[in-house]
């Protein structure tokens, strides 16, 4: 199959190129008789498009969606939902002078390799702005999961040393930098702006939790939930890592140490602890679930670095263009709209298969 | 799609419980005229095979591979291939008196929860015996990829403290570990033993190579290599985490730090560095593909635990049987072998599509 | 998985209402430097859109085929390519008076039983109109196709009682029946508008034939190639049959009869007959490849029916509005544009894994 | 997508060669807690079988059903059912005379041409004998069916002239050819056995009728149920043709002689035909569900048959061995199997979205 459809029932396929005309995605197995407009899926692209503040990316796209099918009346019919996001503000004229060049830390080499052919045009389909057709279809996602009150929130958890330490899931959408600690996020964005300054770019680590999930989701052997939101979340650009609970530090563990107790509290089964991150054998435990996200430092410099043309020569090239210096802040609504269509599908296939 | 099939164009599906009668696959796809036989099957189930040393569990299954079809006269025929692994050894008395208790940081609870109904003998389906369908399978991929020369190579990184300081791949089938430092595999192996002997288990980190792969594996924008091997790793069980090239390290890195940068080398592409691991925008490059995977330590553990029954009554447990006390060495197998059916999988879409 | 998408490799997911905005298609995985543009794609969609001839419904859409994504500077980049079709001249003040009711030979009735919900405006997506879509991907399979020198002939075989009895390929386009026999297709002309006029509507059947098919194509045991062109044909609406080589004349054959006896001719495999139709054992013999198929009379008559409304009453209805009195020669295109992409998709698997 | 998997939701794997060890499927996806044993799948296993009449093969297999794995205690448990049927009566004496032939109306050419190499013992994978795996596999969704009343008959309708008149679904287990109408059994009987007196065979049609089936089936716009049932019975070996309803009789009809109108019937919706043999839309409508499939002469024929050799050189064949001179009587289970296949993949489809 070729990659650009992801789920099974709750099924997306995303199309466009950063300075094509559009971007866009067709949502197909949504059940019917969601109520569901525009402004639903504006309020997410939103959180993700360029411009928001001084620490992202100045180019200015209003980034509209518009319901193409799929929806009648305000409700959605159960027939594929096509969502299209128009490129406006596209500036191909910065592309000119690289379009031979391979942009170090950029997927243009290997697009090339690949296809033989490559729209260099604001990195073409391997632009971030790819994401947006995602964050359309998360919001679609999103407004099932409201229905069982499931909740999804990722935010900055960390971004070169400074880590959020007093997490409060309040102050997040009160930052630029979603952060839910007001201290760090003050430290993070002064860190941010300084490196931008200098023309340079800084990683971070994105952590999200989602609350109220049942217990049941998942499809072992391999469509383990866990294994699902990975492929979800490393399939998204810039990302290097994902750990469930304990992640990494299990490494260092004993089993006693590490296992989960279970109990009784108030008749219902109970966890003491939840180093697991909430899944169990591939399902949903129905705890939290827990996950953090390793991302690059934004690959577009305006530093001077060597490189080579695809007629192999050697030269050097400076990015202008206009590139967040951090990925974090808008990346967040991206790993929220992947969690959420895993999320979905994996309701949906629950459902089909066992109630 | 139900989660017991993996792959796409290479595509696997698993069967078999612990205790029941056989575990097995069936691999369809395969390119016809590939010499294969059983024992280059039983040469990679060897190496998963328990009993192997003090480190592993003592369970004694030969775990002999039977191919059932697909396979005429020495060579693949193009039609499907079943692999059959019968379960000699199974002693389900020791799971009797826990059949109405959930271990803790074991599946059943969410198997219980997601299907009400579970094979309590040997944790049934979740059981790490499970893999071993897998590593057949792989096998196979494994022939496919010795002929385009491509080599994978998974090993014992880490485990508790104790970390692989001196890499040298020939070390790793000369140890239990299987961890290429001949010096860190003795501190290892000693760590292992004195946990065991609490009855206590330990977690660990493994490191996978890939060498020679060519560039342009990867199916954009959902299909990316990294998150198809991501969803390849983390579908196996015990696995906690992964992370490509630098990894988590990107969060302190800053982007003149991260890039790879790349130059001319006897008139062909080169790179300066692989801090993306060997992945560009979902598209491998061409170089060492290489990733770090967590392993939490076993969950079935000789001590004392507070857990619940199906009806709801607090109670202690302590995990007889036979368990490995660290899990590294014997996943090792299982990683090369989900890694190997990623790589002939996307080696397959990209003749298919590109060539 | 969801319905709307159709094909493994070549893979086409289509959306879209008959007077919602416009319809569309993304196109993933085709090859990359394909040479494309709008035109070849309007050149299909034009023998498909309303208003051609007497014989067809004369509602006017231009359909014109807008490429969003996908071709760069005249050429497929191996991304997907979303094509998009506007409704222009939807006129649904006719469906304001039937919003309620079933009609007969319509899908007004299961859409209403599946989802609970309807776009009744021009039938929605369960209009024909859909098919534009469908023929839109197939002028981009048909471009694969041509390369290869393949060739997907469909016409119309039978209307009535009346037979194209001397098929002459190149008649097929010189007469808006699209008959290959030129004395038919006047009889047929002449029986369709005599219907029309009376309100009422006609069946047919249709014959397609492929020709320089190479030997191979199609995947045992289930993805057999007839089996494969049979579910592309029956997904379109107004099939009721199919039928490959002798069809269901070989249930008064026998085995003498039918088999197709195999010769030498020019150092070459050769068969004296084609009563296979071109595919044996689901697989491409690399002879002309031949079905036909039934097409039910529209449903849409100025008749008085009877049918009955969402609330259970029964009532009259007579259908005003824009419709074809006969199916065969716009469904003709459609016809083609499925076994393209079957052949297209076939043609990738085959090279996938036998190549 | 190779071609050994049918099904989304509830979805099958078959493998295995005629004369390999032994033939089986994977079923993955069934909903847990389904009581089921190996009886219940000897039940259809046995109307499949070879040697229950004259009319019928002498092949001697007795078609052991062996459930492997997914059923604990005589319940499913939502794990992978894997059902192995041993070879037993594998004569392969019989086919080194012809092992470098292709026999005519055989697949034997069509794999070698794919695959560039075949198993020639029995047919390998092209073998009729591959069906044994899809009746196993039928009878687990039988049992899903039953729960829901839904019932499939299938049985001859027709050989060479001779047809079924009078049908009596309560005669066709009462004579070897399954045919409903007691008269027109013995005829077909005396007819076929004549043909295979003189070493031919003959051709016939098979209908189904599926009763009880619930409105709101299938999943437009390609994956409707006539469309998924087409798949499902034209990728068994032998079919040539399916008609659903009126079928190729629509060719002659009017609009208005084949819509089926609407009426109200004890405060339900009904209808007054069913031209449209139970599916509009490609959704069921709630009534019978009726489709008719054209079965071909058994290839295998005890006659002077001029064919070629691998190398090229023109022979004469004459098959000898155990062939059913009539195909309809065993293919009954095999298309009732592949149609409780599709039924129970689109009732889990119809719950997982819309219920």
């Amino acid at each position: 199959m070729p990659g650009n459809s992801f789920g099974n029932l709750f099924k997306i396929t995303t199309f466009g190129e950063s300075h094509g005309p559009a971007l866009g995605v067709v949502i197909d197995g949504c059940p019917p008789n969601i109520i569901l407009n525009e402004a639903d899926i504006q309020y997410e692209l939103d959180k993700r498009k360029p411009g928001q503040s001084e620490v992202t990316t100045q180019r200015r796209e209003e980034d509209s969606a518009h319901i193409l099918s799929g929806v009648f009346q305000g409700k959605t019919t159960g027939t594929p939902i096509a969502i299209l996001i128009y490129n406006k503000d596209a500036d191909s004229s910065k592309y000119e002078p690289i379009k031979d060049i391979f942009r170090p830390g950029h997927a243009d080499f290997t697009f090339f390799k690949k296809y033989g052919i490559r729209d260099y045009k604001g990195g073409g389909r391997s632009s971030a702005r790819e994401t947006a057709a995602r964050v359309a279809a998360g919001a679609v996602a999103k407004k099932i999961l409201e229905k069982e009150d499931i909740r999804i929130t990722a935010y900055t958890k960390q971004v070169g040393k400074i880590k959020a330490e007093n997490v409060n899931l309040n102050e997040i959408e009160k930052n630029p930098i979603r952060c839910p600690d007001k201290a760090a996020a003050k430290k993070i964005e002064k860190f941010i702006l300084n490196m931008a300054k200098k023309g340079n770019s800084v990683g971070g680590m994105v952590e999200c939790i989602i609350t109220n999930a049942p217990a049941g989701l998942g499809e072992p052997v391999f469509d383990k939930l866990d294994a699902d939101l990975s492929k979800a979340v490393m399939s998204i650009g810039a990302t290097k890592g994902i750990e469930f609970g304990s992640g990494f530090d299990v490494i260092k563990k004993k089993g006693s140490e590490n296992n989960d107790e279970m109990y009784i509290k108030n008749n219902k089964y109970a966890f003491k602890s939840n180093n697991a991150g909430g899944i169990l054998g591939g399902i949903s435990t129905g705890q939290n679930i827990l996950f953090r996200v390793a991302i690059k430092p934004t690959p577009s410099i305006k530093k001077e670095q060597i490189t080579v043309t695809e007629d192999k020569k050697e030269v050097f090239v400076n990015i202008e263009g206009r590139h967040d210096p951090c990925i974090c802040p808008r990346i967040i609504p991206v790993i929220e709209a992947m969690t959420a269509i895993v999320l979905v599908d994996h309701l949906m296939r629950f459902k089909a298969q066992c109630k």
